[in-house]
């Protein structure tokens, strides 16, 4: 089957001059990568008609589909409109669908509708218009001389809003693309290289219709499995067991199949077995119960934290034993185990954890360097201690000592089901 | 002046499939227009000769300068280097220095030089190289019929440093560009058309040659205030008089000169009086305590945070009354208040800051729909709350909240500096 290739152009100074950074490019690239579209160039021009042209007609001898996105605002400033109206030979004309949908959108803010705003809803008279119900400009799709061009606003959500209920739906109608069915297979604590070595032999095994991407990021590395196919059903199959083959190489580093963020992966193992967590932070700072709390519904199993920053903290509100800190330091074993069995017992919850280390970037001893960190876990059964070791970096420091605390819960409860 | 114009070009299928955002063009827009350069267009092109090559013909038709990143790694995908060789018909040759770079940070590593990376020191004969520190890729510095074409590593750290220590120097150099003076003036708690308003007779009387940019973002909205001139000294004092009248116009709105974030201006403000702050959070969930510590050397003041997520929490640790939790709720103006000043109490500090809200996207009532947050402040003079209302979208109010309880410290410590 025949690649089809899209090309993507954003419109507006605030990109070239840097006061913005384009997400919504590489978003495009990957919604349009799942469905068997692929990118061949990204373009950023200036609010220019004439360059806004060349990159039209640049991008058209290219590829078969050409998406526009920004310069659709209210202001001077914004011609894409206008300037594809006199690409494609047509004239403005009133859409009284869009002129509906900006009314009640004005309206649902408690504002009368400005002539500006009105303005918005006159589209050219060749386009089909696209549908945004999150705000005042309507995307366009143009088919000329076989050539699709799509242009919607630069705002993130409404692009993506967009995309996603009409654009890539059409897509997928308009050019056959094949099936092509993706699996997140969703890693942590495995570097992408063991990772790699753990999983080469399988890799070589798999036909040449499915293929593996390592996606490493901050938390961990999110493998892609892409199958492209004719039979969705067959191909489903096929990729279910290729799943399968996978999971059981990496049993222990698994913790979601899916876009699924470590943190929710944890709460709802949590919630499944109706236990309930509190955490005793001190280089972490309260970072971890952001990330705890970052998911809807983690009332249901976290209690709450005590970010005791200060030693006093430490000592006064989680019982930390002054001895314990004069002997140990607050950045140890026997100081993290503490705080990890008092506020478990303090906030009468299943589960404690704990953390206390030199996140930088100064503080650090010649025993005890900046990003020398413990964290530690506690339950019915008893408490344990790791020590990790990072840099300098005081924003990576809390960061990985957040998802390593993460981790260590999601292993103890998984250890805890298997025995 | 003539303007300089400039182009970016990156490479690499990445880009556009999504798998990376492309954060490299938005730091290099900044800083080229930072030095009076412009950039033209962004253009992301695939790991193809033939696609190189057009997106070099284009770009040099537009622009003086091209900067292309990305494509120089030691692999076979890796194809910029030899695309370029080609483009300017010279061969590649060993680079001493080049060499001597790489071997030396090999041995930093504790590792030693392979094969494929001894070939990254061969390197164009007509180009002049711009030093790595940070890594293996050298750059390449061209020059071609009038224009300037670099070659960098598309790692963002190696191009950065890259950038700041030899090519941005040197297009002020070669370009002769002119003086051009920033002035970052950072404000909060005012939407940008209120503050475009206030702001509005004093921008029309500014020079022509100084020009104001409204950079809104989550956090507030960044004013710039760019001059462009050939007296560094007399641009410098000029722009410190338009600053003042800014200042003037919207006092209490302006929390730092520069690039510092709120919690920043806020550590140093609590440092410099010698104050200490707790916190007590509900709906923030540790995020209020994350953005504080965020801030090395926070622990200065910073002494901690109770997240009481559950009300349980909220009573044991903190204090709060079962009547009022009882009567009021726990998002509640007297809940908030005696969290404030609980927390305040029983950590002994200067101020004690308090929050209490449905952050979403469920658990709404008719009387108090997703968005409704109470934040309080208390001190040795008392305390007070504030309402807030915000939408549906956790994050967002998670975010906001933060940044109206920091913004509330600091506007009650500047008001009793006032009294």
């Amino acid at each position: 089957m025949k690649a089809v290739y899209a090309e993507i152009i954003t419109v507006g100074d605030e990109i070239l001059y840097g006061q913005i950074v384009d997400t919504n490019s590489a978003w495009m690239g990957t919604e349009l990568t799942k469905i068997g579209i692929r990118v061949k160039q990204i373009t950023s021009v200036s609010d220019e008609a004439s360059h806004i042209v060349q990159a039209l007609d640049d991008a058209r001898s290219r590829a078969e589909i050409i998406l526009i996105t920004g310069g659709l605002g209210p202001t001077k400033d914004d011609i894409t409109k206008n300037v594809l109206a006199d690409y494609f030979h047509t004239e403005l004309k009133l859409d009284e669908q869009s002129l509906a949908d900006v009314t009640e959108l004005f309206k649902s803010r408690g504002y009368a509708l400005t002539e500006l705003n009105r303005q918005q809803a006159f589209l050219p008279a060749s386009c089909t218009p696209v549908r945004n119900v999150l705000g005042t400009a309507p995307g366009m799709w143009f088919e000329d001389k076989g050539k699709v061009f799509v242009s919607m606003p630069g705002v993130p959500f409404e692009m993506k809003r967009m995309m996603e209920d009409t654009v890539l739906p059409q897509f997928k109608a308009y050019f056959k693309t094949p099936h092509i069915i993706h699996k997140v297979i969703q890693t942590v604590g495995i570097p992408e290289s063991m990772l790699a070595e753990k999983l080469e032999d399988w890799e070589t095994s798999l036909s040449p219709h499915i293929r593996l991407a390592y996606l490493p990021h901050l938390g961990g590395v999110r493998l892609r499995l892409t199958g492209t196919g004719d039979n969705a059903e067959l191909l489903e199959t096929e990729l279910e067991t290729e799943v399968s083959k996978l999971s059981a190489l990496v049993p222990k580093h698994i913790f979601a199949y899916g876009e699924v963020p470590l943190e929710e992966a944890l709460g709802s193992l949590l919630k499944e077995r109706g236990l309930t967590i509190a955490a005793a932070e001190s280089c972490t700072g309260g970072y971890l119960a952001h990330r705890i709390t970052s998911v809807p519904g983690s009332s249901a199993y976290f209690m709450g934290s005590v970010v005791a920053y200060d030693n006093s903290v430490k000592m006064q509100l989680l019982g930390v034993k002054s001895e314990t800190l004069q002997q140990h330091g607050a950045v140890s074993e026997a100081t993290v185990l503490e705080m990890a069995q008092n506020v478990r017992q303090k906030l009468n919850t299943d589960i404690g954890v704990a953390t206390s280390g030199i996140a930088g970037p100064d503080g650090g001893t010649a025993e005890k360097p900046v990003g020398t960190i413990w964290i530690a876990y506690a339950d019915q059964h008893g408490a344990k201690a790791k020590l990790l070791q990072y840099n300098k970096n005081r924003q990576l420091n809390i960061e990985y000592t957040a998802l390593a605390v993460l981790n260590l819960v999601r292993q103890s409860l998984n250890i805890a089901v298997e025995e």
